[in-house]
């Protein structure tokens, strides 16, 4: 999988800590950016931060290009629906007969009778693929015979109130692995450029306690540990 | 592929109307749901439709029980971001090993050697997984080499602002088939019980142009010919 | 202020559960609606609610008639993006010159001179009001001069997630007084048509522990307390 | 009224354009941002603007700041659901005396009758507001009895998507005329950091035709009538 930020609006911390100056005191937009000190955002929003009050976060957004994340997972990452995706269509370009096209889980890969059965069923679909692109049914009807676990290309953007509720949900263990990897990068991809804003950003465990029903038994320590 | 209407917001073409009532009368909200005339409501519906000045559509909302759909198809659907979607998991629920779990192509079912490609690496993918399953492979890994064409259920609520939009988008000729069919239904279950609030919708081509940059060349004649 | 509940989606509780059920069993959308037990019910939302997986709340939605709220709350009120509003606008209908359809805050009334100022002004306001529309400018414009606290008529639909969030957000007592007051009702109505969904329902301090930075010091005991 | 651009998506063009090929184009993420012609993604973009294919426009954001909005036009404003608005606080911080902080519509201002009934109310309400806090009215209760014209600040953000959207309804000569007026420069800013994607941009009568079903009989010419 690889995971680039392509892009990300200027300066993030200054702005959410600007805009969050504008509603409880009497500033003007035109003096909003100037003069900031850079304690000060960051006590500001660590305060906003653990009291919820989230919507300055929204304006600032991150822009990620995604290659090699499965379509089982892409399925899954298009829930979210404060976000912006550009995916590439299975209608409109012929996919790779590559074996590496398809995404190997780890533990298919760690288990040799299981990699070999992945492997020849995968070569077998891509050759079906091909066979039917050949006979004339369209793209867009043979991939339906392609493996569920096929790669895809993505450009996404969220903004840094979303990312907060992603990597919070995806950055739990028992998240499906492959989103998890993903958010894993994306948040240390936002943590180099916007260091105040995600500094505290992950799943309920590494504040404290865990919210979910059923417990991993595995919480991260820190952040150094979700990171790792 | 079955799909059925589970529910509705009851009333829905006279609660539309009372909405737009409010916004340009002195009426209270008690009074808003009294005495309303079937002939009004059409007029005023059919007059806030034509000129786009559609949030008041958004009081009423349909929620769809979908069977039978492909994991294709679902990628596609739950892209529309204004609905709500719950969807049965590949992480907990065990996949069918009836050859009848994939849905096949119009365009594969009606060509003989295509189809025998298209059955046999079904037979092959669900084979596959139930191999890994006995290995020890999570279900939630073992899918990722059954095929995508793979049906899925999911229930789905639309409010009627955003079933306009989907119609418009997904009852276009050339929209993927098997969401065109969906729609198709769709349309056809909510003009029973919104006559008013669904007597035009469907694509541009129904109400005069096709605004798509590339023409399928045969525009729907007419309602009836659009849902036959 | 007069709050109604319109309309709401049939048996709020039982579709919930129906749609959690289809992501973890293996359960046609036909069978959902079928013989379900009350209690099986309970327990599942309760899960669902607990461990914040609230997407299936989604499907049931409530519309609410609001009378008698000041434009300084509909100007908040608004600001809860998924949510659907009709509001009655100040551009095309005449503001009644009535003194009560300014609306007092409590403060304001237990205090005599503070009162007398304030209905003094409203009256003046009024005047002003009905002055420059007799002299021709347009009901627009001649409304900028009207007191902020102004009454306002609206339609609201929302759905069960977004509900909870703003009971969470709008029933914590350092809300602005007549949003509360409007949350207040809105949460009665609706625990009388879906009382296992609202069974838990409120401001954090209910469940617990206040989250807010500055807190009020004055939990609510229980919901008895909060709806009294 | 000031009105702002602090700050937006880098390279808004050249992002919408890229997004734009991996929907299409055999790419890698890590390719997409290279080596592009400026014609091609003037090309490319105006072909999705026409033909509705919007949500690559959705990757790039810009963010305003403005001053001296009345609280009506403010109130309409964040109706924008698709946008992120911090406001000034009526209840943390005190309103201004100053006779400029309430806004005067054009059409009273030039009739001398109605702006002496205007501004003197103005000064009575003022003089109240200042009253009932030195009663110890909170300011959050004393502002009900300011005018709804009183100004307020704010920082917003929205997406090209909805940036488009908002000039579609915003620009039509039938629009309140501050929210009008703020369209108006708002497009100008944007016009000078991405004159490809808001080359197209406005009420539908600047395209050709107009889609209101009350005409206001004036439409614009041509993007410099537009924006004179």
């Amino acid at each position: 999988m690889d995971v680039i930020l392509l892009t990300h609006t200027p300066n993030p911390d200054s702005l959410v800590a600007a805009a969050a100056r504008i509603c409880y005191r009497d500033v003007t937009a035109g003096e909003l950016l100037r003069g900031e000190e850079e304690n000060l955002s960051r006590r500001l929003i660590a305060d906003l931060f653990t009291s919820g009050h989230m919507s300055t976060f929204e304006h600032v957004s991150f822009t990620f290009g995604v290659d090699g994340l499965s379509r089982v997972a892409s399925h899954q990452l298009v829930r979210h629906r404060m976000a912006s995706f550009s995916q590439q269509s299975q209608r409109y370009v012929k996919m790779s007969a590559d074996p590496g096209a398809v995404i190997i889980p780890p533990s298919v890969s760690k288990n040799p009778e299981a990699l070999s059965i992945f492997t020849e069923t995968v070569r077998q679909s891509q050759e079906a693929y091909a066979e039917l692109c050949a006979l004339g049914i369209p793209k867009e009807d043979a991939r339906f015979i392609l493996p569920h676990g096929h790669s895809t290309r993505l450009v996404m953007t969220m903004n840094a109130r979303e990312l907060h509720h992603f990597f919070s949900l995806r950055l739990c263990r028992r998240a499906q692995w492959e989103i998890h990897e993903l958010a894993r990068r994306m948040l240390a991809l936002c943590r180099e450029v916007a260091p105040v804003l995600f500094d505290m950003a992950g799943p309920s465990c590494i504040f404290g306690e865990c919210t979910e029903s059923r417990n991993c038994g595995e919480p991260y320590k820190d952040m150094e540990d979700l990171l790792a």
